[in-house]
């Protein structure tokens, strides 16, 4: 399935484009353009039972606060303000309860980044299970948007937080979602390129190096780990729901003076260089999809 | 199940209310400030395989098309114009063909009216099926925007096309949502008030009127039926993805005498009185919840 997965997201983006579309698939949002020099920011994200969270044990309101999460993180990883949500819920046995406290947790965890909840769908699904989707919409000054696309030969490569041991942690469950740290790099220009860590550390920043058209290399060492992570393992997990970002060289002392103490810490962790767009440097496994 | 998901469809609007947001959950689709006096409309929609279409015999071309114009009814309901999909796919067993096709059908759909898919996810399911939604993105003038709270007494109630058959006749997968019907409604202030009939044309006239607090009767030999459709099944039988829509009494001959003929042709059915936001009249069953 993991190579299924692969093959259908190399042949998607072979859509036709659209008319005011700044910026279309492949990137962690869609930008729309709206009006005033404002884009609207869009993206959708899925949460399956049994695939991203444990059916029988988790409850409703963490799964649904966790959808709401992973969203909100690819909101964050644009430098973007997230506005608002919709949420389609399929599912076969469960209680009505159940669903209500998903819908409620996925809305609670908006509410508390200012996000409103302004439609939705629930259906059957023929199985017995449950799988979700949300759409999120943000806004971000077209000047302020932080593409992945962005990174050039000498910049640094920063990432936010802790990386690995997700799922025992439950931090895939309780993770911030980095909208305050995105903003901050974008409203201040410091960030070149951006994405948000959710399949692997390295293969994210592959995806980052490939979309920018330049090399990165990461210092696996210098990289900040979770309690209970253990290298090489860690930069493949997962789940991390940090930013990846770079800077260019002669921001970095200005950006580590400048970082606000009450953000997540932030950690220089390798460099860009000239080249194909490539991952440079044996790292082990490299990450998964889910 | 149907009656599950009816309790939960009265649970989920009480969700906090959220800033920029012109029209909340309830109506065919939210309504989100931008600028320049134009409002974003958005809705989400879910097409699942052995509930919406039948999975051995449907082509998932025709799966996918079916998606796109089920959300693209909901646009066409408020009078708008579309603009941006997002798509989510869950799927177990299924080949990379099939969901490339499902996809791409979804497309095709939207580029025929101008919608451009700028995101999606495709996740597994943890057992065999598929679960998809569609987010929809359209927008439209605040004056010319129509939603179902609008009707007054004194107004007719009018419908486009035919009722009925749906499923047998294979209209739920063919058919044409009536954007131009809806634009050409709202940009002429005909409409006072409009749904599309996704559920029955007795519920929906039903929520039309419950919420625009006044009553509504349909005569039902008035209602135009598709081929091979009866009374009074036809009247909840659903999926019809038609619009139903209420006019001033005194705009209904003006209205009649300029609906374009290369459009869907219109019927008036019924009126609207004073009430309290019931469909009066026995009518058999009412409608259906899938």
């Amino acid at each position: 399935m993991p190579d299924e997965l692969e093959i259908l997201r190399r042949l998607l983006p072979g859509l036709p484009a659209g008319s005011g579309v700044a910026l279309g698939p492949g990137d962690d949002c869609a930008a729309l353009e709206i009006s005033g020099g404002k884009l609207l920011l869009a993206a959708v994200d899925q949460l399956v039972g049994g695939v991203h969270y444990l059916p029988e044990s988790t409850s409703p309101e963490r799964a649904g606060a966790k959808l709401m999460k992973r969203n909100l993180s690819d909101i964050a990883a644009m430098g973007g303000i997230p506005r608002w949500a919709l949420l389609a819920v399929a599912f076969e046995g469960r209680s009505a309860d159940w669903v209500t406290a998903f819908c409620r947790g996925a809305a609670a965890a908006g509410t508390r980044y200012g996000v409103a909840v302004v439609g939705g769908d629930l259906a059957r699904l023929a199985g017995k299970g449950e799988a979700a989707s949300l759409t999120i919409l943000g806004e971000v000054a077209a000047k302020e948007m932080v593409c992945r696309s962005g990174a050039c030969p000498g910049d640094l490569v920063y990432v936010t937080g802790a990386i690995g041991n997700s799922f025992l942690s439950e931090h895939h469950l309780d993770f911030e979602p980095r909208l305050a740290e995105g903003r901050f790099l974008a409203a201040n220009g410091f960030a070149t390129a951006m994405l948000d860590v959710s399949d692997g550390l390295l293969l994210d920043a592959e995806r980052l190096a490939a979309a920018s058209g330049a090399d990165i290399t990461i210092d696996a060492a210098a990289v900040p780990l979770r309690a209970g992570a253990a290298l090489p393992g860690a930069l493949g997990d997962g789940e991390d729901y940090e930013l990846l970002f770079t800077v260019r060289g002669e921001e970095a002392e200005r950006l580590e003076r400048e970082w606000p103490k009450e953000l997540a810490p932030i950690r220089r962790i390798g460099f860009v260089a000239a080249g194909e767009g490539r991952l440079r440097g044996e790292y082990g496994r490299k990450g998964y999809e889910h």
